[in-house]
């Protein structure tokens, strides 16, 4: 490995070819984990089993101790601690985080990244205090164009050493009723999950849910940090400035049917009728209106278990009637706004906002 | 995907070469998880952060209702529920696990199957109550040569359908001290760590440690299983009938010190002493006596934190004077029977049993 132009950047992303992964690829998949698909059944992901993309190394902070500083660009700046964090009103919602990198593995030419499937997806009840009457309580300088939240996180990124940070604009956050949370499904926040405290934007993809948050500014320029303006973009070639990665595009997954086949994860079922079961999603609280299971040029509608709030998943099922054969089985979900998954991946550059259909090749065979 | 070779079988397991992983291994990477190198500060691995190896999918179990039968081959065959294993003495034990597959990664020529670096390890308080007792009062009968335990996890591999199945012989299952797992750091069991009910077999590598357990049986013809004897065996090529895998071979890993590169997880240190902690651990309760850091053709001594228990791994730590350039770093255990960790990995066809040094690339810099 050539350390140096490792930690002086400008070498790029190399790009990988279907069914050829390199070594930086696969030791990224081992260290972030996905969801097991099989746990879509349940409307909350059970504890251990949410993804995780963790850009650096999980910082050790102690929640004793640790601070959030509401520092420069505020004309009331302080800082508070975690018990005064819990003194506030207390709010738990629940809501589905997808990583936005989620379906690069699907992309024929694939930015070298983490290669996920499809399983960096999670729901959870964060529990915590709303944002906004802090960022008031503040006084945001006038003429603030950005806010701009810092974890405890620090590494490097194509040689540009910095803590993990993002911004939101103040129409942004008035939109997005944006969580500081430090409990996650009733128990404390775990390290991995950003402890002792993280944002949660709902409806957004999981970048902008800063993990380890410790501090807020207000800037009066657009923000330029490295996961703002570098990484987290749309771009059609690598040289375009792009468009900001925002809400989650509209997307389902099911829990793969019958057994599975160790090495491929392919499955094998009986003839007969099935039950197939899934969650599906979309960014920005729009609710989903349509879900379908299909194979070949087949397209049967799942019945829809609605969500509790607007910013979780929603259950859906139905019944395949599987008879002998091979097949890829997919899931298609249309969202209130009428948007529907595509069957192929939208192009980006990086992979980002890959919410192709899911396609679970499947046996059907007696035994 | 030829999905009647895959589950008709026959097809073998690929082999992989360095910086070429295949889409099955990434698929198999991004859903079995490691251990997040940074918390090995931890004597007990945080929730969630445990490796997690599962062959096909965690099954749906509910503890009210789950049974363990102690089946054929019994002469006082009986079924247990989960509150009459619960009323049964309660012991805690440390123990550590490690797949066997660890390391895999590491082989030049690789088999394709879960492409391990060194995460796949992790240290729980297991709850439970010793098994000798449950199978001398189902009174095994003469002559029974194997004891099976059968998981409710079901699935292919090669082509063969099969539930996960370990045997132990009645010597083994004499020296082990064999414990029936309910809880893991005080908490109930983890659906994805076997829950409600698993073997730990202390010492040895994870697969002995059978999740979701069923049902024991008392056999009088050694137990053929496809995960005793198709797999989990020492083979110099792939038509050796093998030895099989059962104790942990003496490691050691660190915590890379300084801040990670996100892609390739090298690391940035800044010149001056630099505290460098990991954990050592050898199979069969066998105490660790040395661990020594490398870089180069030097080897300094750390010093050892004993283990509180013969079966969990064992703190270390050393001061490593960084000066500027660009090192590969390495820690190397020794155990009490003299056993030291190679550099290199030990052969074995499918990868097992790689317990050679960690390599950690580390760049020492000013900022």
């Amino acid at each position: 490995m050539d350390l140096k132009a490792v930690f002086e950047g400008g070498t790029g992303r190399r790009r990988g070819t279907p069914d050829s992964f390199s070594e930086n690829e696969v030791r990224l998949a081992n260290r972030n984990s996905g969801i097991l698909l099989e746990s879509l059944c349940d409307p909350v992901t059970p504890v251990g089993q949410h993804y995780l993309l963790i850009h650096f190394d999980v910082p050790a902070l102690d929640a004793a101790t640790h601070r959030l500083d509401f520092a420069e660009g505020f004309d009331a700046p302080f800082s508070i601690d975690m018990a005064g964090i819990r003194a506030l009103p207390r709010q738990t919602r629940t809501v589905t985080l997808e990583c936005a990198g989620n379906g690069r593995r699907g992309h024929a030419s694939r930015s070298q990244s983490m290669p996920w499937g499809v399983e960096a997806v999670g729901t959870a009840e964060w529990t915590g205090t709303p944002l906004a009457p802090l960022i008031e309580r503040a006084r945001p300088a006038a003429g603030t164009v950005d806010f701009v939240f810092t974890g405890a996180d620090r590494g490097f990124d194509d040689g540009v050493e910095h803590n993990f940070g993002r911004s939101l604009t103040p129409d942004q956050l008035a939109a997005l009723d944006v969580l500081l949370v430090y409990e996650m499904n009733g128990a404390p926040l775990l390290p991995q999950h950003g402890a002792p405290l993280r944002l949660i934007v709902p409806g957004w993809y999981g970048m902008a849910s800063v993990k380890w948050l410790s501090r807020v500014d207000a800037v009066q320029t657009p923000y330029q940090g490295f996961q703002q303006v570098r990484t987290y973009r749309y771009r059609d070639r690598a040289e375009d400035p792009g468009i900001p990665v925002t809400e989650m595009r509209v997307k389902s997954l099911m829990v793969p049917p019958g057994l599975p086949d160790w090495s491929s994860r392919a499955r094998r079922v009986r003839p007969g009728p099935v039950q197939v079961q899934g969650r599906a999603w979309s960014g920005g609280g729009v609710p989903i209106t349509r879900v379908e299971l299909g194979w070949g040029d087949t397209w049967i509608d799942a019945t829809l278990t609605p969500a509790e709030t607007g910013f979780a998943w929603t259950g859906w099922s139905c019944v395949w009637p599987a008879e002998p054969g091979e097949y890829v089985l997919r899931c298609r979900a249309t969202d209130a706004r009428g948007a529907v998954q595509p069957l192929d991946p939208p192009w980006d550059v990086a992979g980002f906002g890959n919410n192709a259909t899911q396609a679970v090749p499947v046996l059907v065979a007696e035994a």
